[in-house]
């Protein structure tokens, strides 16, 4: 069965986002700090078409998780970004420009039906209306032998533990406390999910934690 | 000057303990499952009056904790666990048993003035009534030339935070999710706290986290 799994930065105190995100500010206040130890690594910028950066083991492990995926599914909000009610905007989900950094098939969760939207690169935006398993089960089908990455936001995240789909998580605690925001991990049923600490490699910049859950 | 510092365990979801605590369950309900990386292991049963137990990197590291401090702070709860109005109760205090774990002199921030009480193994709780600073002074003056440990709860810890009175933090993030209880980093003024990622040893059980707060 292709795998469902996470990957996602997090601040010490449990925040994916700073507050008050807007159209400059897509991660919130501070928001940014979050990803910090991932803008220089050689692998991340390759994935976001730029050269040069900095090799070794965190930049391993964003190779390894960007060649895992087949298939991603994320939220409207995170679809779109900082953009208003995107449902009227024919430029929302322009955030991620022309070329976005995915490269595969992309299902957003949304309430409102749209058309498909290809890409450069490979990415194409697929809009799903009918709930997480739906999105889950055609992101599944468009994987092939690959993962499909869950990539947010965290609303998007708790309706896949919740629905108790997640094979793997990996979270990345960067040393940062934001005080407030929004938490990965709000209102999840917390008995229904058992995991088993896997291991990572260690990082001067942030802390690596892998789980397989239990099924 | 003397040190202080954190030494806690918490939920991947930042609970440093579950739901209803209560007389039989102090640490609230699934509670103990944080601190299941830490009852097996030699240096920790050792703290406890016990023998055996697990030697290795978790072991040491426990080790080091409980040889870096010369004193504890702690707030009102935590030091009289499940007993009702603990001011009422000559008993308050008794689940830490006659030979308590800490062998230090114990600052417990309290509203109800008592007397000190002196127990055997090095534990004494002394009570301090005129706030976190005057706390943290008296547990310094105490721990001559070695760390005042902050044992919690959660609310002791971010009175600590806004006081900017930590050195170092250490999170044993276990591998559990609880969903609810309380959170360890609440209403936290991230602004004001810079973290500088410090290295720890891996382990198969729990993810250690070290952190300099830097002043």
């Amino acid at each position: 069965m292709t795998p469902i799994t996470l990957d996602i930065s997090m601040s010490l105190d449990g925040f994916v986002a700073g507050p008050e995100p807007s159209m400059e500010d897509p991660l919130g206040k501070r928001g940014e700090e979050l990803h910090e130890w991932v803008f220089g690594l050689a692998s991340w910028r390759q994935a976001h078409g730029m050269e040069g950066g900095e090799t070794g083991p965190d930049a391993d492990l964003v190779a390894e998780h960007v060649a895992s995926y087949g298939a991603v599914v994320m939220g409207r909000r995170m679809y779109s970004g900082g953009s208003g009610p995107w449902e009227d905007d024919p430029n929302a989900g322009g955030w991620w420009g022309d070329d976005p950094p995915f490269h595969v098939p992309v299902f957003v969760l949304t309430h409102h039906p749209r058309e498909s939207r290809e890409m450069q690169g490979g990415t194409t935006f697929h809009f799903v209306t009918d709930g997480i398993d739906t999105a889950l089960d055609r992101a599944q089908r468009a994987a092939g032998d690959k993962a499909v990455h869950v990539a947010g936001g965290a609303d998007v995240v708790q309706q896949v533990l919740d629905a108790g789909r997640f094979d793997e998580l990996t979270v990345h605690v960067s040393p940062v406390l934001l005080g407030s925001g929004t938490r990965l991990f709000e209102n999840v049923d917390g008995s229904r999910v058992k995991l088993e600490l896997l291991p990572v490699p260690a990082s001067p910049a942030v802390t690596h934690l892998r789980y397989r859950v239990v099924k």
